[in-house]
């Protein structure tokens, strides 16, 4: 005999906690709370999942992931005044920097942040409507990628959960 | 008799999901997000409100809606090089560019987009304070804006909503 | 004997209402958003603290909260044309006039709206990981903020929240 049967359910229901993480901005400064909150939620034992729409599909595209950007002309933090932040390869060195930086603080890559993500059991989706308009295929994008999902089922996956845009 | 009736008044307030959605910005790329998550829910039936504060209050008013930019000097993701990006007329021009390729996805122009999900049941409203900063009158608004309420109204509205800020 | 006894402990877990906001931006026009909502939540006696990360830091960092930017060139909304909005010193004007325009309207400074907060029962939190990429320590920050804590503290924090990132 279970003794916590008849509240067993019912707790399943009300304590499994789930964090539905919308990823929509593609730059390296944008994608990583969006990768670190997912991170941290599974490292809590809290259900996660990512859907990648609009421009944080950048994030998940084979050809982008290791070349994202920092946005340092929409940036009003930046430390570089905003005339010089719009020269060509400003915001690619901006990168570079901040990607040296996270190397120094042992933060992956974002290649790599997706293997860890995956297998922590983050599941990660991406958005039928952006792939759209962004012309992309699902082959375009990296393996971890568990399925392109409507708008609709996204809210199918995160009943019960807290949302957190990015 | 109902045999449910006394677990009734509970699963009402379990089971009516509701999503509050805050628009705080008016690029034509951020608020089609928004515009997206608040139609999606109500296709599956989620009760759905957008709160439009700050620049997201472009997007309702008379004057602005029809002409929304994509923010490209901002856009970390953005094709065109951030110098050119500054060019003047260079956001009107994506935003144009955009425009085409919702169109050809059958995506309807913003302000259609507010007539269906007035039309959907979604509840738009704009923010009282920013409505002041801006310089707004009620009557500067879309038809479609059911009332401007505080900040405050917005807690009384979306209780145990999945809150949406984007 | 109490008559609601019954029902005390669930209502009260239930009823607690909670707001967990992730300040990750820190142009003047991007921290009020989070400040508003957070102070609006305590005026409705809703528990709320304010998560802040990456750029967010600003907002709460000794050196930069009396001269937070508005970002002009990454603001789609913008009256001002993106070329413009570029030269040097244009941010920190658009920030002028925007803090002319708050103090019109009786919206304290940055500085202020965080001890009016923490008086009010707001609980602010800096992000550990975001300071070691900022190189900040907690003596750099006003002290209004009540703790360094890890992602995984937020979870901990914002169980049972409505989570707003902004």
């Amino acid at each position: 005999m279970n003794p916590t049967f008849p509240f067993q359910p019912q707790n399943a229901t009300a304590k499994k906690r789930k964090v539905a993480i919308i990823c929509s901005h593609g730059g390296l400064d944008e994608v990583y709370p969006a990768f670190i909150l997912a991170n941290a939620a599974r490292m809590s034992d809290i259900d996660a999942m990512i859907f990648f729409t609009f421009y944080g599909l950048d994030a998940i595209t084979e050809d982008k992931v290791d070349h994202l950007h920092v946005n340092m002309a929409g940036n009003a933090s930046s430390p570089i005044p905003t005339m010089l932040a719009g020269l060509p390869g400003m915001d690619a060195l901006a990168g570079k920097m901040m990607r040296t930086k996270m190397r120094k603080l042992d933060i992956p890559p974002a290649r790599e942040m997706l293997k860890i993500l995956d297998e922590a059991g983050c599941e990660l989706y991406a958005c039928h409507l952006a792939m759209d308009m962004m012309g992309l295929d699902k082959k375009d994008l990296v393996p971890q990628v568990k399925d392109v999902i409507t708008a609709g089922d996204f809210y199918d996956l995160s009943e019960g959960a807290q949302i957190i845009f990015t």
